[in-house]
């Protein structure tokens, strides 16, 4: 009996998938990670407002959610200084990606990045066709320049850039991302992706007013809420429209809109947030650096740290500290995947890791 | 400055979504319903145990979920006498059937359904460009001839049927979905929806040997965590695999995953559930007979109700029961839209129906 029809696309995609997660390689060492530093989740948890809506919300959750978010829009509207028609909610930045990139990208249309940057972007525009050019990091960062270089030149439909940056963390000011808005392509749309907006504290303001400009926020970071997938796009009002064609509407967490709308009302949570992270960033590179290691600046929840070598040397150190119980991750293309990258911990946390830092860098020294 | 390039295939869809959530029609009326049985959702709320493991959850809902959802897939293969490799898990069955749609259909392909079966479905086959052929529904039933037939016709890519039916409510026997398989024209998959199939106890058994089968469950309906989006799609391993390659990887909600394992877990709740959703039916039916009109047989967790006129008296039925605080549906399409469907409720649910029956029957006839 024959396979089902699968499309040309589909047939052409590739298996592979962005991340094995932490618990694929748990289950595969036979054993759990002491501290999980690798996913750039929030260890400080999200609000202890947040926790209780959604220990409350559990027994609710036979009812479907509200499909159009209503109440978290309006919250969101209100903090931002936006209207809830400048808002769509969706199951985290990675789904909403994948909404972006079918509304605009079909086979064989012209996408921009740098290299190295979000690998679930590129898996998104890989599974609807699109054709990656892929523009090179400037100093560990992401270079607007050259990204809409690169996009006027291959007349670019969609440009991507992460800002404050993930892998490596950096941040531009507000005035480099106005330019590079100011300096779009007529055809194109930027993804402003602000995963880690929230622990930098002179974004861009929130104009709006950009027909092709849409920045990506989420829970998923500061707010401590990255297993309850709520994230949410800024546009223009008809851009936000767009993704009523085709998003899932029935697709939100019922919990999850309850204990995003709670968190985001507790900004004293996301204060203390801030401040751990800020001071768990300093044990970071005081740890690297009493090793010699560099850590970079990071405006993020995450430190990167240049091991000083190649990719191998720093796949030698994740699979060091993995053996020792310490879940970290690294960039995947060179030269940043010469560092590893590590999230914000808790102090007891960063003790495990300042305890084995010493022993894994020896033997990936040695491994080399 | 100009909007966004958008695919032709998005600029072609309409802005129109499948369902108009009770929230906005709450916020419409300026109150609440009194009772909500509008959704299929059951009332009857999750198993005790999944609430407090949602609850308990969710303090930890910091970490991203396991993206290869192992321990539930591996519950759910222990219970059901089949392989991990036969499980994909997803955001719901709507999430599923968007995936299912996107792995198969591009501009132009057929797929054929009923007339008057599920929306979202549709909603899915439009977005990704697809057409739809729909043959009539028989005796309030769908009709696995007449959708095999038309699907040989059109060189249908896909075949959609739902088992138990919604929005009427019928069951097909097993020999009746063994001999659909059986007659699959080969260029065509099967998208078989169960969503309802945990109230029936005679479904076709799992062989999950055919390429082109897949079975759509859910822990919506009979397991009561409608708003914890937690699907699952049964087929053989091969077409298992193909998912891998366009699901959202880090999509699943942590909670929800661990809900529905313990959900699963908690078979004594899922019997009580059962027992009580059945109860319900006979009282809507007894409520219906009660004021002349008939119920039809229901394999669900709602009752279907003939109105015994045309689609305008229902309308006007499931608004005047609206405006009286409860919430239901009716189908969309001629003759089903006749109908009125009523989800199972708790006694005190239905002693309101049954308390605003009568005078919503007697405003919705003189509306006519």
């Amino acid at each position: 009996m024959a396979d089902p029809r699968y499309t040309d696309l589909v047939q052409s995609l590739p298996a592979t998938v962005p991340f094995v997660g932490p618990e694929a390689q748990e289950r595969a060492m036979g054993q759990g990670f002491r501290v999980r530093l690798g996913a750039n989740e929030s260890v400080f948890g999200p609000s202890p407002d947040a926790v209780r809506a959604m220990a409350t919300a559990a027994g609710d959750q036979w009812m479907y959610a509200d499909p159009e978010s209503h109440d978290l829009k309006a919250a969101l509207a209100d903090h931002l200084d936006v209207t809830p028609a400048h808002i769509v909610v969706g199951e985290g930045i990675d789904g909403l990606l994948g909404l972006l990139v079918r509304l605009l990208i079909g086979p064989g249309d012209a996408v921009v990045t740098s290299a190295g940057a979000y690998p679930t972007f590129n898996y998104h525009v890989v599974g609807f066709g699109g054709v990656i050019h892929a523009v090179p990091y400037v100093d560990d960062m992401e270079d607007p320049e050259s990204l809409v270089a690169k996009a006027r030149d291959v007349d670019a439909k969609l440009i991507y850039i992460a800002n404050p940056d993930n892998p490596m963390g950096g941040v531009h000011g507000p005035d480099v991302i106005a330019e590079m808005i100011a300096g779009l392509p007529e055809g194109a749309v930027l993804c402003l992706d602000e995963a880690y907006g929230d622990f930098v504290d002179d974004l861009l303001p929130l104009e709006l007013t950009h027909p092709r400009v849409i920045r990506m926020r989420t829970f998923s970071k500061a707010y401590g809420m990255a297993g309850a997938r709520v994230g949410y796009g800024l546009a223009h009002p008809d851009f936000v429209r767009a993704f009523d064609k085709v998003r899932n509407h029935f697709g939100m967490n019922r919990a999850s809109q309850i204990g995003a709308l709670a968190a985001l009302q507790d900004q004293i949570w996301l204060g203390h947030v801030k401040r751990d992270v800020a001071i768990a960033r300093d044990r970071i590179g005081a740890i690297a650096a009493a090793h010699g290691l560099r850590a970079l600046p990071s405006a993020t929840n995450f430190v990167t740290v240049d091991m000083g070598g190649d990719g191998d040397l720093a796949r030698a150190m994740v699979a060091a500290l993995g053996k020792r119980g310490v879940f970290v991750r690294m960039p995947f293309v060179a030269p940043q995947d010469r560092c590893i990258r590590i999230s914000a911990g808790r102090p007891a946390q960063l003790d495990v890791l300042e305890e084995v830092f010493g022993a894994a860098l020896a033997e990936a020294q040695a491994a080399k």
